[in-house]
């Protein structure tokens, strides 16, 4: 390892959302990760510092081509830079782009359970969520194609919102499901909104698909999200990518993203971003390892200990999705239990909706020392629990 | 001078929005200065860096204790923490608002010539620009009262931008007149947005009036927007605040700024906002000292050489108000001959609308070496122009 991965570092008391908790409290909620950044993120954003008038700016051509270089490079896959717009993150965008490309009492189509943030952006927005609900079965989540292609076909639905790959469940799509999808979009005249916040995060070598890099002419309506803000460890980075092959789609959402003042880089975006997607390829593939060491940990304390809790996660995302289904049917008492209890903060299921209720959500992006104390406490509140 | 703003920085092929020109150009338009910030700023920006870890964060009570405290020190004016809501810009903040609290086809009324930006956010949200232009007479502007009255009474008229202090003029609104604004806003029930950018950057020991600072029940409908992005030389910071004294047109807005996903701080906006409000003091007031004498030199200079333009700005703001109107009526071909004969790049009043057309907008907050090149190449264009 040449980079700390176990250093525990103390946010508590600053203006961590993720650790504005009790003292005696230990959130493994909110997704982001307690291991400091790549330093060469550190060191590029000092350099910026040193500039010392902070204007107005723009993001310029080595901005793009540092994005291309990562998709090739990491994921084999071919991005134009042309294709590309620079937006201040990833939820800002969809919020815009559900803004923009479809109407008021709409309907957009998500994959429930998924990533509550999404419900938000399509009701603040006067849009109705639509779910095509993933098939759960024997501890593993599919998707229901009749149903979906029903949805699709509903005349009100305009856009879907597909989380690849899908937190929480940490589903990685495979390229056939992704065109198929694409597919069905296309022929419904639905815009496809692929959130790929995620993509890079995937151990056991596995690789996501991302829309954009799906052939011509599937890929007409298609839409992009990526972002070094879950991967680097960077969520107030504010910087993401909007990618959109098709000129007048790109056009359409530049517009939106422009009015709605989401369009702009911070002092930080643009430097950061360069020095993630050209010089984080070691750091990331040390993290994999590293949570996939807690994967691997936590799944053996969790199998051995608390029979009656099924792990559910696919390769992708830091989190882990824990099928709690034998003890509780409402994940939301039962997180609230564990917190009272032990101090120990997980998302329950239930704010992801579709059969969320029975799954507890857990953030393994910790030092092992961390994880440890929060797969300790995880078992002593369950064990209590399932007693009463 | 403890303070720096001597040394010319280089920001040509950067980022930098203004700096985007021909080696052989000097811009003096976009609205940013070429100073560095205060160094204390940097300081807490640096500071910041060592953590890290850059996850989601919240604006707590030290960032609104700040806010409050310079607005209690600085320009003597009570400003409850309870009142603020963090935004990411000004000019986001109007934009989310106008989208909030007025409706599609209403009328937004503004004072022309104004900052034309205001105008996008408008125009680009569906609503009316309706001006109540200000009355221009022997160099100087002013209110136009009977009509401003009768424009807000407009049962179409919703939401009023009041640019305060009045970029590009200069003008140091007094407290009368804030009151008086404020005053028949509420008799017509139209909301009074007031756009404080320039609200600290005031010389000749002129102070401003803050809107949020008049007495009740005055200030019920009264929203001041006020960020360290001018006043600092931080535009790309992207923090401001949104101070709304009346609780329930508090909520409204807060709803649309996070719905608009405009609420939520980058990893450099808390630090820097807070070392800007807490310890920016000193270096702000040598900065005014240095307008100060940017202003008499281009005063002196332009009033000798070029007898036929009239300088006509009020003590607010590092943008000086050129009255070009004996020489030229169209002032984008001006600033176009300017430019293509001189490299000079200053701002056609134009763009400003209103009797904009008649005038130029020059940038005056650079080292003065940089003025003095300025105001060369100005008194060089100009001379030529004339002449043709
Ligand atoms: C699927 C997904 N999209 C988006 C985000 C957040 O994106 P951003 O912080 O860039 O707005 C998250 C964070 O958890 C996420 O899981
Ligand atoms: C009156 C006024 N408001 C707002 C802005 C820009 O604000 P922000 O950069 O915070 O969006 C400017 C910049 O020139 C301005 O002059």
């Amino acid at each position: 390892m040449d980079y700390d991965f176990t250093t525990v570092i103390n946010r508590r008391h600053t203006d961590s959302v993720k650790w504005n908790v009790k003292d005696s409290e230990l959130p493994m909620s909110i997704a982001d990760m307690d291991f400091k950044t790549a330093p060469e993120i550190v060191l590029a954003m000092r350099e910026k510092l040193e500039l010392g008038a902070f204007g107005y700016e723009e993001a310029g051509a080595d901005y793009f081509n540092a994005v291309s270089h990562w998709y090739q490079l990491e994921h084999g896959a071919d991005a134009d830079p042309d294709w590309m717009i620079f937006a201040t993150g990833v939820v800002p965008a969809i919020s815009s782009i559900v803004r923009r490309v479809s109407h008021i009492g709409d309907n957009v189509l998500v994959q429930e359970p998924v990533y509550n943030i999404f419900y938000n952006s399509i009701e603040n927005n006067g849009r109705h969520v639509l779910s095509s609900d993933l098939i759960y079965s024997n501890g593993k989540y599919e998707i229901n194609w009749q149903d979906l292609e029903e949805k699709l076909a509903n005349p009100l639905t305009t856009l879907m919102i597909f989380c690849n790959p899908h937190n929480p469940t940490g589903i990685v799509w495979k390229k056939n499901e992704v065109k198929r999808i694409a597919s069905l979009c296309q022929e419904n005249h639905v815009i496809l909104l692929s959130d790929e916040i995620h993509g890079d995060l995937v151990r056991n070598n596995v690789k996501y698909t991302p829309a954009f890099s799906i052939a011509k002419p599937l890929r007409s309506n298609v839409i992009s999200l990526v972002s070094p803000s879950k991967t680097f460890n960077v969520a107030a980075l504010h910087a993401a990518t909007v990618i959109i092959p098709d000129n007048n789609l790109r056009d359409i959402v530049n517009r939106g993203l422009n009015s709605d003042e989401l369009a702009e880089p911070n002092l930080l975006a643009i430097p950061a971003t360069i020095a993630a997607y050209t010089e984080g390829f070691n750091w990331l593939h040390e993290l994999l390892a590293v949570i996939d060491n807690n994967f691997a940990y936590a799944e053996k304390k969790i199998t051995k200990q608390l029979k009656d809790i099924k792990i559910v996660s696919g390769p992708a995302t830091y989190l882990m999705w824990l099928d709690v289904s034998e003890i509780s049917q409402n994940s939301q008492e039962l997180a609230d239990y564990i917190r009272r209890e032990t101090g120990l903060i997980v998302s329950p299921g239930s704010i992801y909706r579709g059969n969320g209720k029975n799954f507890l959500r857990l953030n393994l992006a910790s030092p092992i020392s961390m994880v440890k104390d929060g797969i300790n406490r995880l078992i002593t509140g369950i064990k209590k629990y399932s007693k009463k």
